[in-house]
């Protein structure tokens, strides 16, 4: 069978069960990073890797600024959808010999401008060649309090589901730009309980079913309420995908706190846009997102 | 100018001055594996990323467990040059969407059994389409002791330098099987003080000036001592790259007990090759090994 034909969800699926486990890992494949014990005490240590692929995630004529920024940014908005603080980067190159070295000097510039922003430090990497797209790879280390970290799968049927900024149409240059919401998500786990919590690259269409799959719950949505960028569809907003905004779940009982300390704090949006359900089932119509391979 | 003109080393040397450092990262860019500090006593963070690509590193015809091997034992070869203990893998899997599941499955069992064997666990990845060549990319953590992490840049002259295994012609399979030297590392720095080390994966003939280059140091070798696979010539030797042996530098008062106490221990061929030199020259004829981009 063709990976064409299964989508990453399915292939990840088949590949991952069999791979082996100990003790020290807290949380493995399948959510944003992995989570790792790291014998500090009331640390846990933070991983992600991540890459971008020519003619997938940029194009020929991408800046390439633009394209290092977001290919350190994607595992960074990784992070902060666990909560987490990145540290260290690596990262690995792997450009045509044909390439110009400017584009590569740029998309460097790009990289570091992304870490120092967010004082990662980039302490390594491989560089190759290849008879195809550019990829650029980058993998993330970095830590989390024993007591913030957030996972996909601790929300609760009642919970408000709440989404940062707007959704929708980021291929039209903000796929290359975006803010990883890393000050917002440190900023919501000190302040509040924070149940469920994930970034959402693959559009809120996908994104919002796995959140509420990992939590074994359902989930309803305020369709008027998906919050979007100026000329966009619902549709668009939930299957677009590369919003890199936060969705996360919170009790009912804080959410009116939450969203008036939240408007004092933050000039970024935030909107209720429905609630997880006890039954497990989705709205009718629910679009699918951007799905791997397909 | 093109990236084809300039090879990785003068690459390398125009992106990294440019990075930002803290007073965490021991050792950056430019040696096995970044070392940094991570506050448990005694112990620092050891990272690496390495990548193999299609066409490059591996052929469409080449066994995909054995693909899965490699992808995972060459940056494990790099934590046997530090004298690391690997823990945590990352894995990116960049796919084009006509490969069967088939191929996949293997590869990832490949990937396993490495990290099995080495007692890594994989904790987490990604996967992504390409419309081109498949690329694997792991990333490694792990830790070394702070009294026990060997660098390139301690070679002293006069020191001994000596080579694991044999080298030349890996590309006749030997490529795709290699066994990280990472139990031999851990040997040698448990018992001996080891000044310098790395591990030979552009062949000894590029690799050996990068670590007397390092140390601030030249080198002689005696040519007829240079262990080879038979049927080798010097010059396959020196050039072919891949060996994935180690190549250390010791006090030549420890030399012939480190021998003696070796042949005792492992079957493996250690074999004394030639010493460093005060003057910073390397012998003439001195053939290049493998350069990337070129």
């Amino acid at each position: 069978m063709k990976l064409r034909k299964i989508g990453e969800d399915r292939l990840l699926a088949q590949l991952l069960p069999k791979l082996s486990r100990n003790s020290s890992v807290v949380l493995g494949p399948g959510d944003d990073c992995a989570v790792v014990r790291y014998p500090r005490a009331g640390n846990f240590e933070l991983l992600k890797t991540d890459c971008i692929v020519e003619g997938i995630h940029f194009n020929a004529t991408s800046h390439p600024e633009s394209v290092g920024w977001k290919a350190m940014a994607r595992p960074l908005s990784d992070f902060a959808a666990m909560s987490g603080v990145p540290r260290f980067a690596l990262v690995s190159l792997i450009i045509p010999a044909e390439r110009e070295l400017d584009w590569t000097k740029k998309l460097y510039r790009g990289l570091e401008k992304a870490a120092r922003t967010f004082g990662v430090v980039i302490a390594g990497g491989e560089t190759s060649n290849i008879k195809g797209p550019a990829v650029i790879s980058v993998s993330l280390t970095g830590f989390v309090e024993r007591n913030r970290w957030v996972s996909r799968d601790g929300g609760k049927a009642q919970d408000e589901l709440l989404v940062t900024g707007r959704l929708g149409r980021s291929f039209h240059g903000r796929h290359l730009k975006f803010t990883p919401r890393i000050a917002e998500a440190r900023w919501l786990t000190e302040k509040f309980s924070i149940h469920a919590m994930m970034d959402l690259s693959d559009g809120l269409g996908a994104d919002l079913p796995r959140l509420a799959c990992a939590s074994e719950v359902g989930f309803e949505v305020d369709e008027d309420a998906v919050p979007r960028h100026r000329g966009c569809s619902l549709r668009q907003a939930l299957s677009d995908g590369e919003d890199y905004e936060l969705l996360f779940a919170v009790s009912p009982a804080v959410t009116a706190e939450l969203q008036k300390r939240w408007r004092k704090r933050w000039p970024l949006e935030l909107t209720r846009i429905g609630h997880l359900t006890k039954a497990r089932s989705s709205p009718k119509n629910w679009p699918p997102g951007y799905v791997h391979f397909k």
